[in-house]
């Protein structure tokens, strides 16, 4: 799966950069920084209410994604947002989500320089990709997801800002 | 539990940007910033081979903690760290983890200035904690957990670096 098919022979091309090593193998989608975490959650403004109350981190948007049946309210906390996500249709991934973990921890956002191109690229090594374009993320974001199953049990969304 | 036994009456006193205005409700643990993010894996090195494969990400430490029973890589990605945590003993807690849920994101560790006094704080206000007191974290950190039931599902790690 993945990365290990990949063709020893081109090993030998590199990135430039502090990644690149002689012979040091390619990187798929290099991720520039983490846009934010998401945490699925049920009742939104319960939750809002306690992480203000109890650690005084506050919403700076808040945005329904109805394609996605969710909404979204955004803590920032230094360059990384906390995400919480709670489902507005029954049929929201992460209402399944919720139905079969309970409410916590759901994914991390890592952003990328282009998202479609990761998704081209993960795609072609191998990796299993959710979405099969980029779709619409919070402010203008293009996102996708990549099947955690292939990056070892963590929900991992790509990012372009 | 916790803070839902506010009085009320102050609902109506509202935070105004980042300051408390007189009477305003106190947050009970103040935090700085997120520490880290921490990922509860099997297998270490083939999961940090897939983070620099894929995304370029590479460990800038990696510790045992004996005491926990897990040895935890860093990857650091702007002022935050993706701690990769793998039980190196059959009773860690991170091993029942897996047990129970299977690889994925296992915590949020929040910066606060001091974690014994969080942790007072939290068991004054209703919340129950794991640690009695902060134990050793990675690279001289103090660190406690919280119990996720009364996070709303989250497991948040309170962090003094």
């Amino acid at each position: 799966m993945g990365l290990t098919a990949r063709n020893p022979n081109e090993e030998g091309e590199e990135l430039e950069g502090e990644q690149a090593l002689p012979g040091a193998p390619e990187v798929a989608v290099p991720v520039t920084a983490i846009d934010h975490i998401a945490i699925a959650v049920a009742d939104l403004d319960a939750t809002l209410d306690l992480y203000r109350n109890v650690f005084g981190l506050t919403v700076s948007t808040r945005e329904v994604l109805h394609d996605d049946g969710i909404e979204v309210a955004v803590v920032r906390v230094g360059e990384v947002g906390i995400q919480f996500v709670a489902p507005v249709d029954d049929d929201a991934d992460v209402a399944t989500f919720l139905a079969e973990w309970g409410p916590g921890l759901h994914h991390i956002g890592l952003k990328v320089s282009d998202a479609a191109e990761a998704l081209e690229v993960l795609a072609r090594e191998g990796y299993e990709v959710v979405d099969e374009e980029p779709r619409n993320g919070l402010a203008g974001t293009k996102v996708a997801f990549v099947n955690p199953h292939d990056l070892d049990g963590t929900i991992i969304q790509v990012v372009e800002t």
